[in-house]
């Protein structure tokens, strides 16, 4: 049992819907910390620890940060015996994985900028901060090119990102989703997002695996922005399967209809042209061999 | 010059960009039957008919049942010589026109209705009244099927079939536009209508030359459902490329943000499994032969 303060925050971090990876691993840091400085542990502080792991992975099972700050604790824990040393290491672990979560992206933002061509149009599909950052870092370092975004139904992100671009003065168009094959053969690079990257797929806002397909097509190149905070070592469980309200798509309830909203689908490593972390740009092999070459602590194996 | 009565029916059917193929033909074959009445001809009657014909082209470019119409009239005209037969089968041509374009659908739904497997899911974007009256028909005769409609942004007439199906008592389920590639691993045959087939590709609402690359992945069968008059001996002008309101998409001025809004998209024949018409279901290389075989009268070639 763990004690109740750390529990509610638990509880709290699992009730979350709405923060980003940053934020919400920042408040597994937190709980992690926390429980560094309890009195109140009615078990070794290792075993705690583990506790606190899988509590927190199992809270937010789709965010892939939580799951490597867990994972690489529990295998720095490993390294040492003491109890005082074990909480160090904790300490030391989270504040590596905040420090790697903040300055990933402006790194990712400097490999991404260079895959823009002179004049090149630029198509992303939803919101992502990495690929906005990009293209704003891009835009104030003088290179030209012009973005289309799509609308990105239901919630429509990419409505919203095409502001952000056009507020910094970067020439914008913005059109619905079903167009983005239209488009394509005036397209030079396409850059997305990343909800995980996992060894079955990248899991990212839907519609992004039937962009990869369309760009195949024109052989434009796509790529996935994507921290290696963001890499799950095992495949992506079923998050793409949760079901969302069908009242964002349709604000009115329609007899007989199954109004069926899923956020997120899955598209194979293969059909990426590469992924953009902070490490450089991977092809889908190598991506996939520093996936799997990373080794997940025994506890959290399924 | 044409009647001033006449020009002014002419100018109406330009005006009216909400009837379809159906209603608008039929008014060309009322100002058809207009000038073979008409006391009133500055010019031999074959001059006038040309005349006319050239200008109802003009008026809706896209709508091949009305260049089908005026061809038709052209070519029948030249096999006689005195004025009065050649008023008569303007009347004549009229007839089997409009004739062939209502009794098309019963047909095509026939045919269309076979392509359905036992238990099967059905896909279909945007909303062909072909599509629609096949699956009705479907159902009414017993058949067990399930149907996903996709949105179809920025108007939404994928909801409206939705609601249509479901009232039937059609199993429906309603999804974003993004999502149809994640759905396609269960479809078993996907249908999609026809604004017009020309030998440079089949003219849809946008999103269906993205859902035919798409099925290509997964093999899934897509038929366009076209009678013969939607076939259109020349290539397809720029109907696709006629920008459209962009508050459709987002209903507020966005500062910068140019927001473009096409309706049509081009699929390339080879894309599509079949067309379904009233002669059948044409693999694309017939369909091709069909089109490319319509003799186009001379005056209307360009």
């Amino acid at each position: 049992m763990l004690p109740s303060p750390i529990h509610d925050q638990v509880q709290a971090i699992a009730a979350d819907h709405s923060s980003g990876a940053t934020d919400l691993t920042l408040r597994a840091a937190d709980a992690f910390a926390a429980l560094t400085w309890s009195k109140d542990l009615r078990q070794p502080f290792a075993s705690a620890v583990r506790e606190l792991a899988a509590a927190l992975i199992d809270a937010q099972p789709s965010m892939a940060p939580i799951f490597n700050l867990a994972n690489a604790i529990l295998l720095a824990m490993d390294q040492v015996d003491d109890a005082f040393a074990q909480r160090e290491r904790v300490h030391e672990v989270c504040q590596e994985s905040l420090t790697g979560l903040r300055q990933a992206g402006p790194i990712i933002a400097k490999y991404a900028q260079e895959l823009i061509p002179p004049k090149g149009v630029v198509m992303t599909h939803s919101h992502s901060s990495s690929v906005r950052e990009t293209l704003l870092a891009a835009h104030a370092t003088g290179q030209i090119f012009s973005v289309i975004c799509t609308e990105s139904r239901p919630v429509g992100e990419g409505v919203y990102l095409a502001q952000r671009l056009a507020q910094a003065g970067i020439d914008v168009r913005l059109v619905i989703d079903a167009a983005m094959y239209h488009y394509l053969p005036g397209v030079q690079v396409i850059m997305v997002g990343a909800d995980q990257l996992a060894p079955n797929g990248l899991v990212n806002k839907m519609g992004t695996a039937l962009l990869a397909v369309a760009a195949q097509t024109w052989q434009t190149p796509i790529y996935s922005l994507c921290s290696t905070q963001k890499f799950l070592p095992r495949p992506a469980g079923d998050r793409t399967q949760k079901l969302q309200p069908g009242a964002e798509i349709v604000d009115r309830e329609i007899t007989g209809v199954r109004i069926e909203n899923f956020y997120f689908d899955s598209t194979p490593l293969e059909r990426l042209t590469g992924i953009v972390c902070e490490e450089g740009i991977l092809d889908p092999a190598a991506a996939r061999q520093r996936l799997l070459g990373q080794t997940i602590h025994p506890y959290l194996a399924d």
